[in-house]
Parts: structure tokens; C-alpha cells; sequence
């Protein structure tokens, strides 16, 4: 990852960081965890439809396909700022080394992400081949965050 | 509330459900929870920014409050969808006449929705006394519901 995007992720993440006024720092990782476990349901629900029209579960049908695609996009940039430090404890499924390779993680976050774009992209096209191709691509992404760095379930 | 509004919030909401397939009702209602939840924790969030600078506790930056307020529109429109039958039931604070006042219960979220893009619109207008104003009718709208329509935590 050239340096440069490693920036511009950060500063749209920034932009978007909740304050931390007024909090303790058990509250504010607490808080750090609720959210992105947040953002990742719902990108998992939107990826899941997206994931189904894929797969032909359902039709494809490029507004929805767009819809979902487009939600998933913004959604897919906001969980990665909200590894905060000290919220490796408590009610989460994050491993420890998050924080310790912290470049290798967001690394894998921006391999997502740009395969997220490559799927809004397809779908607002209405290439199916190409929508089918990111779609797989996006889950290789997640698969292999998860792999590296979530606890098994 | 106008019918024909009400048509227009249901299309929104149908083009992004989710897809129902292969899932006993049982699966389907815990995700619709866990969707909403994860949909209103991240809308509490980024309403909570949203709300510090219009209290004055963090100060206000228009380009902040346009990022947080615009996924705040679109995270308010994704919740109310997943209140399907039978998922009044389980881990949620929902009150079971959210199903039997659905009507009411749908008009609420739709006076939350509109109070929440004239905070997007004041912010985009850089106007702190709208923003101000619009914001105190969001958070109202927000407890409105709560109050109507969640059980007390």
C-alpha cells in the first residue's frame, strides 16, 4: 500500500470519529467495540444480499444490487478506526496482534474496501460477470482479515 | 402523515432488504434484531457527534457535521424494516405494540427521518442555528419513540 492512500484513509476516518468528550477510557473503548461490531453487521447483511444475488440464491437485479453495493461501501469505512487502544478487552472477538500489526490489519481493511468499490462499481454497471468476480473477491478479503485476526467462534 | 409518503418510505425500505432465503422464521427474526440494533447503535453514534456540537461540547465544524449527518440520513432509513413479525421476541428492548400500532410506530420513524435531513441540510449550509434547532427536533423524535415504544433499560 502506497503511503498516500494509507493517508486518505485515515483522514476520512478521522472525519468521521466520534468525540470522545466526557468519557472515561473503559467507556470509550466499550463504546469503540459496540460500534464496530455495529458496522459490521450491517456490512455483513448488505454484502450477504449482495453475496446471494452472486451465487443466483436470488435474481440479480441491478437497482437493488446498486442500493446494497453503495451502502456497503460507506459502511465498509467505518469500523477500522474504532480499533482504539485498549479495546482489545472486553466483549469482542478481535486478537491482540490488531494493535501490534496495526499496518498489515489496515492493509487488509483497504484490500477490502477497494473490493467493495469494484462491486458498486459492477453493479451500477449492471456487469453481472464483473459483479460476481468483486462480489468474490470482497469475501476473499473478509475471509482473510478474519482468518488473520478475528478469535474462532 | 400523507399516504403517499408513507408508499415512498416502504419502497426505500423494500430495495434494501435483506434476502429471506434458506432461513427458518426463528433465524430471521435474530437477525432483523441484531440489524436493527447494530442500524440504531450506529445511527445513535454519529447523531451523538452530531448532537455535541450543537451542545457546544465539541465546536462546530460544518464539513464534520455534513459527513456525520449524511450517513445519519441513511442509517435512519435502514431500521425500520427489520421490525417483522415475530421478532418482537428474544434479545430486544422493543415493545410488542410497535406491531399492533404499526402505523403510528412507522409515522414516529418518519418524523425522526425528516428531523434528521434538515440537520443534514443545515449542515451542508454551514447554518449553526438551524443545525441547533434541527438536531434538539431529531433527538426529540428520538425520544418520542423510545418512550412510546421501547422498554426501559
Amino acid at each position: 500500500m502506497k503511503p498516500v492512500r494509507m493517508s486518505l484513509l485515515c483522514a476520512a476516518a478521522i472525519a468521521l470519529a466520534l468525540p470522545a468528550f466526557a468519557q472515561s477510557p473503559a467507556k470509550a473503548q466499550e463504546m469503540a467495540i459496540k460500534y464496530r461490531q455495529a458496522a459490521f453487521t450491517l456490512m455483513g447483511a448488505h454484502f450477504g444480499a449482495l453475496a446471494a444475488m452472486a451465487k443466483g440464491k436470488v435474481p440479480f437485479d441491478a437497482k437493488v444490487a446498486t442500493d446494497n453495493a453503495n451502502l456497503a461501501v460507506q459502511l465498509s469505512r467505518l469500523p477500522f478506526s474504532h480499533f482504539i487502544p485498549g479495546s482489545d478487552k472486553g466483549h469482542t472477538a478481535a486478537l491482540p496482534k490488531i494493535w501490534t500489526e496495526k499496518d498489515k490489519f489496515e492493509a487488509k481493511a483497504k484490500t477490502m474496501q477497494d473490493a467493495m468499490v469494484k462491486v458498486d462499481e459492477a453493479a451500477k454497471a449492471g456487469n453481472l460477470e464483473a459483479f460476481k468476480s468483486a462480489v468474490g473477491e470482497t469475501g476473499k478479503a473478509c475471509k482473510s482479515c478474519h482468518d488473520d485476526y478475528r478469535k474462532e467462534s
